[in-house]
């Protein structure tokens, strides 16, 4: 009978009901609601039992309703979203339930309740809508280290207006890992105590789930001396290394790196390409087969890529092709790979005709993100990353954002690592949720080109030397934020914002250097073209982006020229 | 409550009640076993039932049996291996059961009769162990074109002693592809009214079926000029195709593929490479994708390659990699192609270092096999493609190396195209059986590597111009066979067999050219080195395989020098 249970936990209002429900159909099981089970036992509500016995005494009534729905099998039970907050539930649901953590952006889900309010009190959120962002937020923070305790994590982030298909696809995922692995899973003892601990350890800042690939992002400083731990716990431990990174990085963190792989007595060997894009060739990428080859690989050694975008995208092609494919480890050391590139397993190499136009979707095995190797990052490149911290923020995340804009002086190369490590860790967060719903891009993945359709090709045409990455996608999510204003979606002050906060990261928002028919030109070779349409991620409002295949061109071609005006 | 039925299809003694009654335990559903249900009923077993009313008799009461079954839900429903041939059944078993196809060679199931001989008798298969193998056969060629109507196919072929874990991976599997595909299919009207059919028409040949992808061999004269329907009917009409061929082939079949192309109104451009092995690049890779880049090829157009192993190899791989994987379909045009390489999913290109050393597992969308191409093959190439025969005969089918054996010169570029489509078919079936068993090579599909330990090695020291593909791997199964009987695992008697097939098809059986000490050397570089160890397939005798790493090196040193005297 073991593994007949599965579990869903996550925030209050992100979807626990109607995907449960749709469960026990599927699967003809019946579906337990631990706070309806409360209100059956009690007579009252949970929001009425709070009210009446404080939060402590509502959580002793719900610990003994969770003991008893956690014997029953076959079942679907969702549970309130304190509830896996107690160590005694924890280890009760743990003992047949396969645990699912449903997880969506705090303002996703406030959205998703305002939609489908139904009168229906959710105790902890408080009664005024206001507020209720703001308390997902910090619900979210004080709950996240308990849910990454999860066997898996489900992305029910909403695209559009669609919900629907976003939590039947959820469904299926769950009933998927629920097939491949409940009967691994279930009373693995390591797990039951990991779940049952007090205070469970923090896990890794985020974990993408594609619901084929699983591995964790890990955020913090000193993370590069603890490689050998993370290999270990990701079972790679005793393979050899192969070490891919430039010729900068390695003076800067080089001997670090080594020093860590030999106290961990990793056998290995490294090869450093010339810092800079023009790495990024077919030409490189040759030269480390044969040295691959040389070195006499074997598909279960594993390539570290140690470096920013660059080394990432061409270490991760490389490995993702040599051999059919060998197992790869992400060590960013740049704002942008650790909030974007690194994450989420595209993998390419430019061609002369356009960048990654040669690559492959192939995750990595895991994320290791050294803050502290930002501190030798020059100011430019540590601006450019911002850039798609702010395109997370403005697409997904509200108060990131806020934040963002209250201060934008407060993120510096020698920020308090602390700082780094938390808008690191949250926006490697976004990215991760959007990878894990749609990691071939098919819809939702979409949503992370904010910016970068106008972007890609001002970098195409100003030949890769004029603009650095993040610097051309500022300029594309000023534009995309003027289109979106012709298009009436958004008022002017948005647009103001947009042009405030990039200018506040030292990000350019326009220049002369911009050749706009050249521009025009070069976006209609990008991978975003569809059926000859350009489609460019725009806003509706801050964290509502929409995809629209539908921009006149006359206004895309005006908004360039306003962009290349400076 | 639509999608709670699971049935399960195939020959008797395939495994479907071991894996019925372990899905049933997993999804805590009943289990139904039609066979049972009919002893239950009627207090005779089917075998009683057939002696005593004949098999029009019993299939009558089956059918009452299956109609009243097919009505149960939740349900997992084990049929009688004939249930499925009659339509009424297939009918109400479509209604609401997702149908899974059991999937393994004859020898195989008869292998699994034998072990588990539990004294049950099976009424179709006579009462003659001798004869169960024959009659298996007979019962798969009869009754696989009703079969092939399932919802997917699970292939349950076993490997080594562990039969356990093939089955329970068989569970994950259909687990799996209920959980993603049980909502859509169930009541789609097109597949009731195809399962309903009095005789349903002749599906592909093979499917592939690997839990992620699936796609149809087809296998045919005329399927070239068929080739616009079978893009319809993967839904992949109305794409731009590019089209990768050879100069050879282009010349002999360029303009009947041009013309069905026209003829289905499809838009596209061609791109030929000069033929040969030297083509297989990473040079002509990227002149390809300069012309892709200049065509403006998109993400959802459609690569084609027509061609031998050389074309499909490298076409793959420029389909896995560019804009990060195109849909694409192989169009073999040699006996190597249609039985090995175009089926799969194994696209590489060839570094200076070795063979195939840069790829991908990259599945295509569909297999178009024209036998009719075969007729401007020359006889050498054409021999060597049924290397590739032979070794699936050898590890899997021993009715078809008994064909074989018996008339080697029945197989010619002119023999009678219905012959060649039906060798072809039917060793296309096992490479598939096998490639979806175990599509990233982890276990199983190493099989498939009988004879190519040596010969990769072989053709790597004599520069690849030496021996074809398929003359090498002929001299590797000389050599494996040798080093089997040194192991003491098969007899003299097979080692000669071995000997006198390749030579009935003209394939050499060692050769002079062979540089022992530099063909030692070469293995070591080899993809299945694992941990520096080298590793063998070997016979315990006609489609019993075993991998092995623990041949002595003085034994293989031995061999090679023998094949080495030619």
């Amino acid at each position: 009978m073991a593994g007949q249970q599965i579990v869903l936990i996550g925030l209050s209002g992100v979807g626990k009901s109607t995907v449960g429900r749709a469960l026990a159909e599927r699967l003809g099981w019946p579906f337990l609601d631990t706070d309806d089970l409360i209100t059956e036992a009690e007579g009252s509500t949970p929001a009425e039992l709070i009210d009446r016995d404080g939060e402590p005494g509502f959580r002793k009534i719900e610990e003994r309703v969770v003991a008893d729905a956690a014997k029953r099998t076959p079942a679907v039970i969702a549970t309130g979203g304190g509830a896996f907050l107690s160590a005694s539930n924890r280890a009760a649901l743990g003992q047949q339930g396969f645990i699912c953590f449903l997880d969506a952006t705090p303002s996703a889900i406030a959205s998703r309740l305002r939609a489908g309010s139904s009168g229906e009190r959710r105790p902890l959120l408080g009664d005024d809508p206001a507020d209720l962002d703001t308390r997902l937020y910090q619900l979210d923070r004080e709950r996240r280290r308990f849910y990454s305790h999860a066997d898996i994590w489900v992305p029910v982030q909403p695209f559009g207006d669609d919900d629907t298909s976003v939590l039947t696809a959820a469904v299926d995922r769950i009933l998927r890992a629920w097939a491949t692995d409940a009967s691994r899973l279930i009373g693995l003892p390591r797990r039951l105590e990991r779940l049952s601990a007090d205070a469970p350890a923090i896990g890794p800042a985020a974990v993408v789930d594609t619901g084929r690939e699983r591995y964790p992002i890990w955020v913090g400083a000193g993370e590069l001396d603890r490689l050998p731990d993370r290999l270990e716990q990701l079972d790679l431990a005793g393979r050899r290394v192969f070490l891919i990174s430039d010729s900068e990085v390695i003076d800067q963190h080089g001997r670090r790196a080594a020093e860590a792989l030999d106290a961990g007595g990793i056998a290995g060997a490294s090869y450093i390409i010339p810092s800079g894009e023009q790495s990024k060739g077919l030409q490189v990428a040759r030269e480390i087969y044969a040295w691959l080859a040389e070195q006499r690989a074997e598909r279960r050694d594993l390539v570290v890529a140690l470096g920013g975008g660059v080394v990432g995208d061409l270490g991760g092609y490389v490995a993702a092709t040599y051999l059919r494919g060998m197992p790869f480890i992400q060590v960013p050391t740049t704002v942008l790979a650790m909030n974007d590139a690194a994450i989420g397993g595209k993998v390419a190499v430019d061609l002369p005709d356009g960048k990654n136009l040669v690559g492959a979707f192939y995750q990595p095995r895991g994320v290791v993100s050294d803050v502290s190797t930002l501190r030798t990052l020059p100011g430019r490149a540590f601006a450019e990353g911002f850039a798609e911290v702010i395109k997370h923020a403005w697409i997904l995340d509200p108060e990131l954002l806020g934040e963002l804009e209250a201060r934008p002086d407060a993120y510096q190369p020698h920020s308090d690592v602390e700082v780094l490590a938390d808008v690191t860790a949250r926006s490697a967060r976004l990215k991760a949720l959007i990878v894990s719903s749609d990691p071939e891009e098919r819809g939702l993945r979409a949503i992370l080109n904010y910016g970068h359709t106008i972007g890609h090709a001002i970098e195409a045409t100003t030949g890769y030397t004029e603009f650095l990455h993040g610097e051309a996608v500022g300029i594309g999510m000023m534009g995309a934020a003027r289109i979106a204003h012709g298009l009436g979606l958004i008022d002017e002050e948005l647009v103001a914002r947009h042009g405030d906060l990039l200018r506040g990261f030292g990000l350019p928002i326009g220049s002369s250097s911009i050749d706009v028919e050249r521009v025009m030109g070069a976006m209609l070779l990008d991978k975003k073209v569809e059926q000859g349409q350009l489609r460019f991620v725009l806003l509706e409002g801050v964290g509502r982006p929409v995809v629209r295949g539908d921009v006149p061109e006359d206004l895309v071609r005006s908004v360039v020229r306003d962009l290349a005006r400076g």
